[in-house]
């Protein structure tokens, strides 16, 4: 057993300067679909941001997931199949014909262009039956790789590679085509790049489609729906404050 | 529509200062279970985190999420004997009776002596029936709540505040006893405050449960299980070496 002291972090504090760097990240990360550079991601990036991955949180430590990098044309356009096959089936969906012309018209992935795709998955037993923290609820270790994904995708901000999450695939025939074992899930297909420009504003925010939440209306205090409690209203009015 | 080009990040590049940063927040964050003070969070601290989480992906752009705050003593405390009964049970759950010593002996949630507990959600029914990306993963919705969970935890680590996830419930009880509508998922039961210091490595990982996993051995290229490919080499030496 370690001394516990010596398992303390040195620099518990961040600077004001190493906070926003922080929020940048956050706020100017996007979904990317396009404008996709063709250029080689250098290994040292490229380690860096998988290493950022694999230091998400994850459930009892069981650390499910598995880095499936694919640079080969042929494994691209047989999932770009995959992709178009649902993305019709998908355009279908929408009730009003409005929705589906606007549908067809939006850019949803970068497969083909971007010069990295990278899986993200969970290994449903990478640790045993019994994992700390997934005993009641076994999606735990799913979120886990999903922390990964999040971590990835802001380290990934960070090093000025753009990164898209593709989900519109029939998950089954995804799993095949990978030659996935059975116990394994795909969490994420991620298509990675560098990229001409990032956006200011979330594509489907720009389109038209849905339009950013106020912040306010999302937050409740001790009881579900409640969001007018007497003693927050500091906090309430910092939370309607545009956030950068 | 706006002219696209007016909609271009003017701040399209890092620092090298600013990526440090990111991969510091990154690295230095921690699952805090306990060394929580019961100093109060300032109101404009507490609102960055929450624009933080606020401004994480989401499928379709649907934002499920919602953020309800706990500060009453005495929903924390019926939320902690929900707890304490599964982890009872958890306990119970592991084969070897060395593990089940060593299971009682963690400390894995910080309910009480946390000044905030805080529960992000996923309402299935943010965005109508059919959503954007959610057509064939009706799982995606939840994730866009995780990538929130994690976008806030980064968040919070960065301004010196400790965050705990608690995952050891009977969902339902936790859902009767936080009052949650039918379509609302608690995805996350996170306790978050100032603390004495953070632990530099996983808990975990230092009472010897489980080790970090080599990352070299978690990277596949093209197939699954091939992690040698000969041109690769490069990448290969990079995950390899230490990460911070």
């Amino acid at each position: 057993m370690e001394n516990p002291e010596t398992n303390h972090q040195p620099d518990h504090q961040f600077s004001e300067a190493e906070r926003q760097a922080v929020y940048k990240t956050i706020y100017t990360r996007r979904d990317v679909r396009g404008q996709f550079k063709p250029d080689p991601i250098p290994d040292d990036v490229l380690a860096r941001i998988l290493q950022a991955a694999h230091h998400a949180p994850s459930v009892g430590f069981m650390q499910p997931w598995n880095f499936l990098l694919i640079r080969s044309q042929e494994i691209k356009q047989k999932v770009h199949d995959l992709f178009k096959q649902a993305n019709q089936e998908a355009g279908q969906m929408f009730k009003q014909e409005e929705q589906r012309q606007t549908y067809r018209t939006l850019k949803l992935e970068g497969i083909l262009e971007s010069p990295l795709n990278l899986v993200i998955t969970c290994d449903r037993e990478r640790a045993g039956p019994t994992v700390i923290g997934r005993t009641h609820d076994m999606a735990m270790d799913v979120y886990s790789s999903v922390c990964a994904v999040q971590n990835l995708w802001l380290a990934a901000r960070a090093e000025g590679l753009g990164v898209g999450w593709v989900s519109i695939f029939d998950r089954l025939e995804l799993k095949k085509c990978l030659n996935l074992p059975s116990q394994v899930t795909p969490v994420a297909y991620l298509c990675i790049g560098y990229v001409d420009h990032f956006f200011k504003e979330p594509e489907l925010k720009t389109a038209g489609w849905l339009d950013r939440l106020p912040l306010q209306d999302l937050v409740f205090f001790d009881q579900w729906e409640n969001n007018h409690a007497e003693n927050e209203k500091g906090l309430i009015s910092h939370l309607s404050q545009a956030a950068y």
